[in-house]
């Protein structure tokens, strides 16, 4: 039989995103399952639902909570934070530049490393000066890896997983599918890991 | 030293709030901490936020997706569900009642009579011979009830439980407060006992 498979669906400026992606490895090698990165875009998809805006700073009593909450979980699990200056951050460069990687074997360890930057180190992810030297730190030769990433054929590709993911009823981030089963939120990650395990 | 104590704040059409209403005690238990049942209303506090309908409607594919959730939840707790006809339902009636309940000692079991009946007997819990029927399951003599669930001083007081939510950063349903740590969603509840417990 086929290993179980889990898609894993963030976007570089969503705050729950950070702790997921930093997290969804070690629950992958306990359960047994194969996690796909899939970077997308949730500007389209909020746009698709009528917000111009997170819904953190639409709402921004949430967005404050939120951010509280935030602080406690990344303690919790014992994840360094910083609240970043501004938010959401433009992902749009960092997540095609993930995307390459994905091709190349380095895509996880990149977003990884984009999630310290913006939630950690306080950095503009939307920054090439930035964006390069978290491929330095990742071990990738930046100008390579912009190439790679702006080509068209790449630019298509986020779109179509930005659309993908609209079409399968994704509507914010982290999200997980097992299938045609979507489950929302960090706070879903164990559960998504226990249905992929068929529990 | 006194027994460490938590507020449950919660509102009869709110979705969430039905599995933390049947579970709460039994977390209570477990962590020996004493749970303060406070009903309020959620419409006054999203029309505070700009929404004049629940955010499930408002936003649908987000909606879909949490009757989704609400089942997998509901069947990984053993709990009964049966998604209501109308969504949201017009909880004041019941949250007055219940208000009046918890003076009396009947508000918790009345108030988990109404979320059986809201989400798993697909009863109109806004109509006064449902109620009355709820009443009678647990115990309690209708009109009695009615009689101190209508008068000014208890409408009163469930307008300013609803203000005191807001004020204390309230936005949602179900909430928990230990102090003025605030914690969102039936997701948090575990997280919320450990807080009250000083761990």
């Amino acid at each position: 039989m086929d290993m179980a498979k889990i898609e894993f669906w963030y976007e570089f400026a969503s705050t729950y995103s950070y702790p997921a992606a930093m997290r969804v490895d070690e629950f992958a090698k306990k359960a047994g399952v194969e996690v796909i990165w899939r970077p997308m875009l949730l500007g389209p998809i909020f746009f698709e639902q009528g917000l111009q805006d997170s819904p953190f700073n639409v709402y921004e009593v949430k967005g404050r909570y939120m951010w509280r909450d935030l602080e406690r979980l990344c303690a919790a699990y014992k994840l360094p934070f910083n609240k970043p200056s501004h938010f959401p951050q433009n992902g749009l460069k960092a997540a095609r530049l993930a995307l390459a990687g994905m091709k190349e074997g380095w895509g996880e360890d990149f977003s990884r490393a984009v999630y310290r930057a913006n939630f950690v180190d306080g950095l503009t992810i939307s920054d090439d000066a930035v964006l390069a030297e978290v491929l330095d730190l990742v071990g990738v030769e930046p100008e390579e890896a912009f190439a790679a990433a702006f080509t068209q054929e790449n630019k298509d590709a986020l779109r179509a997983q930005t659309d993908e993911a609209w079409e399968r009823g994704i509507f914010g981030a982290p999200s997980f599918t097992v299938a045609d089963e979507l489950f929302w939120g960090h706070d879903r990650m164990e559960q998504a890991f226990n249905w992929a395990k068929g529990k």
